[in-house]
């Protein structure tokens, strides 16, 4: 399984992802997720992949290689966030086909994948779209300033009680990585490190980047100092009637 | 859908239902899922329940008749709260079947029901069984102090991270409606009023008895309070590399 979650606020983007994949239990092992195209001053783009391995990878390379070798469409040649959309998603169609086609008709195999890609064209504002495996696309808005894909339920409170288009490009950071951290101690097929990457509006380039691991002290930082301060949120609720007045 | 929580602390035990079932999304109802057999002196228990509404109202109804009737077993009769769990097993495995019969071979209806109760009979300690459909139980235990039946992800992060033995009952009950708060919020299929019932260990009958409303002053000034704290305790979250040292 997966968590990644996409979120669009009025200064920018964030992108959280965890990096575990398994293929059973016994099998497990950490991929990354979270890629970067980065065009500075151009243009900048962040993909999130939940799904097949196989077909996200292969997606990622062609991705990479229709810039470099300069094909129509590629990431640097389009104009609008919407036609990168339409072009991913044209793309992950195939890959997924591509993938099963590797299998010789080994029909079990879903070779599906979910997709969040995000980010902002020189001209246009920042945008955050989910492509789904059949190719199309639905972009975040105002009144849901955040995309989800994977195992999804354990972190939706947090962002549900948080996010907000006028919410701090950095909390909404933090709120991202609470959300990846309710995930993982709830939820064993969702595992660290996690990858953290935001987008400035109008910088046209990465604004910060990060991988959190579990040794790493800011994790260990932002965990412990988030559930002591639950604890007290939880013990400052208001008392309910069979409770003495203090 | 539904969900419930059950917490086992050191203290006693709390209880926690929402009230919503549906048969569809446009056949949306509010039934009571929480239900409290109390003995004064003698035996407390509290019946939660997920699954088909005709089954858990049908499980109810025998149990009460079986306590008037003194049948045996009955809820007042047995000295063992295993032994109760066992019977109510029984009990629901038999209420799926009749469900089923009067369905006159309808096989397309799902009749099965998973049940939480909790309480407690004078000479032995407090207990919380999770009864499944197939009439088997376990029970709660200090390393997984509670247990939950219904639509429980949402609410499961933060009965991670709060919950232990240790923790006290009113904080517990706390607790337990914010998770049901954070499913509401994030999910339709769970939704108010929510049920609250508290039992104190050793006191052998209810020790406080809620029912949470939207328009209930206590659940919007906990609902309100919430989300506050939660926005206090992201921005005071420690702070990524990229952000200026105040």
């Amino acid at each position: 399984m997966t968590y990644c979650v996409g979120i669009d606020v009025d200064e920018g983007l964030v992108f959280a992802a965890d990096t575990r994949t398994n293929a059973s239990v016994d099998d497990v092992r950490v991929h990354r997720k979270l890629h970067v195209f980065e065009y500075p001053g151009q243009a900048v783009f962040v993909l999130m992949a939940s799904g097949n391995l196989a077909t996200t990878q292969l997606l990622v390379s062609r991705l990479q290689r229709d810039v470099e070798e300069q094909r129509t469409p590629n990431l640097r040649g389009l104009r609008h966030l919407f036609e990168v959309a339409e072009y991913v998603g044209a793309l992950l169609v195939d890959s997924q086909v591509k993938c099963r086609d590797v299998e010789h008709g080994h029909d079990g195999v879903n070779t599906q994948a979910t997709l969040i890609l995000g980010g902002q064209i020189a001209g246009e504002r920042p945008g955050l779209y989910m492509i789904y495996p059949l190719g199309n696309a639905i972009s975040a808005s105002p009144e849901t300033p955040y995309l989800q894909i994977g195992e999804s339920k354990y972190g939706k409170p947090i962002l549900d009680r948080i996010i907000r288009p006028r919410t701090r490009l950095d909390d909404a950071a933090r709120t991202a990585v609470v959300s990846l951290d309710s995930t993982i101690r709830s939820n064993l097929s969702v595992g660290l490190p996690l990858d953290l990457a935001l987008v400035r509006r109008d910088e046209l380039r990465i604004g910060g980047q990060l991988r959190l691991s579990g040794d790493s002290p800011l994790y260990a930082d932002i965990h412990r100092n988030w559930a002591h301060r639950l604890e007290q949120a939880v013990a400052a609720l208001p008392r309910f009637p069979w409770e003495q007045q203090a």
